[in-house]
């Protein structure tokens, strides 16, 4: 079986197709930049060996159907030896931001579907819309297809009311929906199951802190196997410090930057997602940039360092507090699996929660997982590479087959 | 030595008479609806017993310096027998709120301080205003008297950058002061010394998580002595669940307004401050009349309460892992002192941080300090009621001493 998963952006489409017999990818590539004149597509040919071949091309992609076509035109290229037919694709499974409290879990797409995912469209203005566009391109690419929805916020659903609901008027939730929905679900999921398997445990005894911190950052408190609670909130705004979000802040700063700078919500709004963060406080949003500085004498870096592990070790307390018993950290994610220097610094200190760490094996580079708790540590800590695409393949052939 | 503590509001001037020598006080009272047809004027007289006599009178009190003289009035009044003469107060404490990051401990007031008061209106802008009329009428008032500013600012300014710097563009700090400030700063560090008092310690060598629960509630993580976290922000709008304000919430939730209900700033502002929190959940800001309601099947009310405490325990749990060892927690204000349940709620579930509370002494009524954790319990577990007009009065004695 081979499912292709797709994640559409407002002016991009990322796919990677998967063989679901041998777990493995076929393909993967990006058309970005669609409805410029210079798009850029990219496309990689996994090699049985691991190694891939590379090929881009910068030529105007009109729109999103454009942009798909071209993906199924270089997936079937008799020199590629990829697929030798579109039809080969069983089902399509698509990364959807905001499922609202509609979705619990991975879902076949139908008109209804649908609907709802546009009902969710001002709750996530950005990235709602490229997902249905990319929905009705594939629908119209590959009509013989399933097509199925994986939703960010759907893992995070178990939240129960305490921890999601805002402290607001209560008809802003009944009517607006206002409320905690987390992002980055399939990636906290994702690795909890990896950590059980690597635990030998079943995951619905286990409790623990996910952390996945990339260009945009959150944690999970996952309690048996369950999320109870995650730093981002209605908005993938809340929560950590990342490379341009500002994460939590009071909520009254934009009020004065209005009365006293002269700036628009729009402009506030603005600034938190986009000059804020990492960037905000030194500069830069590159990580492997900003620990380069602080080596080198910066302050601004080493505060902004400083303000970025502190935070993630004040929700390690607030998670430890709350799940009642402690299993296992998690790190992922682009900083969370490459910079040892950022798990030392969130992970010193919390021998009293029963976390020890082993600074030796923190600093050892290598793939795949790797344990960096010390052997007496009653909190296991571990490092566990992402792996979305294949969570978003994964989920779907479960749905297909529960459907069929 | 006599001290007036008097803490000044935009229509009412609360006020305190203290003799220092006895360590009593001696009245108290407010003006309120200053400026108004029917302003309320009450005064108590204390009685040696701790019992006092009270007077109400209703009669348009035109501005505070009208204010400020019917309470020097009353208190010189033959009959009430408080003072002889308004020369025998020494010093005048005033509460300001709002010192930014200028002042870190109680200062004696001269012309520089009052402009830098002045200079933090924009940070504080209903409080330090009045604070300042307050300050002017009681230097003409008293004009031999030394006056003296606490602010409830000063206590936090111990409090390092990582945990007071916002995420954002750092020249809104450098330029504007925007940044984590604090707030209840005289009741945290009040009951902090009660409590080292308490369990014969000096406060140098404990580690403290004070939980101020009342109209407005904070918490403050007070390492060695010094704070290092607190809960409230830029402004008292930040961090726990509040009578009727919201307390900490996805900052990207006012842009929702603005763009989906056509709210301004303004109205935003105004109902996270003053129609949120518990009102905002369940209808009342009365933490017994939300009780009463949970009590009787309400939903709202029971939802309320658990949102009310499941934060509490998050920052508990926050603040055990920052301050790496915990020997106290303090709970204070009026519904820190004055219900259990609240307590219970909180600290249920939290012994894997060495919590062990003990249910029937936290059921049993009484005054005063009361412990609350079981024997064996590692981190001993306090009320205490808070005294900051006590602290005011003291805070000014100490400043008027070493002045002298």
């Amino acid at each position: 079986m081979k499912i292709l998963v797709i994640n559409t952006g407002s002016s991009s489409i990322k796919y990677e197709l998967f063989d679901m017999d041998m777990l493995k990818v076929l393909a993967a590539g990006t058309a970005e930049k669609i409805g410029e004149e210079s798009s850029v597509f990219t496309h990689k040919r996994i090699l049985p060996n691991g190694e891939y071949e590379k090929k881009t091309d910068i030529k105007r992609i009109s729109d999103h159907h454009v942009g798909l076509n071209r993906i199924v035109k270089i997936l079937i290229d008799k020199d590629q030896k990829i697929i030798k037919d579109k039809n080969e694709i069983t089902a399509v499974g698509h990364r959807v931001v905001h499922g609202g409290d509609t979705f619990h879990s991975t879902t076949l797409i139908n008109a209804k579907v649908i609907s709802a995912i546009e009902q969710y469209v001002p709750l996530a203005p950005l990235h709602n819309p490229a997902n249905l566009t990319g929905i009705k391109v594939a629908q119209s690419v590959f009509p013989d297809a399933l097509q199925v929805a994986v939703f960010d916020t759907a893992f995070h659903q178990t939240i129960p009311m305490k921890a999601f609901l805002y402290a607001i008027p209560y008809e802003l939730y009944e009517k607006h929906r206002i409320r905690k929905y987390g992002f980055h679900g399939t990636s906290h999921a994702y690795v909890a199951e990896c950590a059980a398997t690597y635990l030998g445990r079943p995951l619905t005894e286990l409790n623990l802190i996910t952390i996945h911190l990339g260009n945009g950052s959150s944690m999970a408190a996952i309690k048996n196997g369950k999320c109870i609670d995650t730093t981002m909130g209605m908005t993938p705004l809340a929560g950590l410090v990342m490379g341009t979000r500002s994460g939590d802040l009071d909520p009254s700063v934009p009020f004065f930057l209005t009365d006293n700078m002269g700036l628009s919500p729009k402009d506030i709004n603005r600034m938190l997602n986009q000059e804020s963060g990492l960037k905000g406080i030194c500069g830069t949003n590159d990580m492997r940039e900003v620990i380069k500085k602080m080596s080198a004498g910066d302050k601004r870096a080493k505060i902004a360092l400083d303000i970025y592990t502190y935070r993630i070790k004040k929700f390690i307390g607030s998670y430890f507090a709350v799940l009642e018993g402690l299993d296992c950290i998690v790190f992922t994610a682009g900083i969370g699996e490459n910079v040892p220097y950022i798990r030392e610094r969130c992970l010193k200190g919390l021998n009293r929660l029963g976390i020890k760490f082993d600074s030796e094996q923190n600093k050892k580079a290598g793939n795949g997982i790797k344990e960096i708790s010390s052997r007496d540590s009653k909190v296991k800590t571990i490092v566990i590479p992402t792996n979305e695409e294949l969570k978003i393949a994964l989920e779907t052939k479960k749905v297909i087959e529960n459907s069929g």
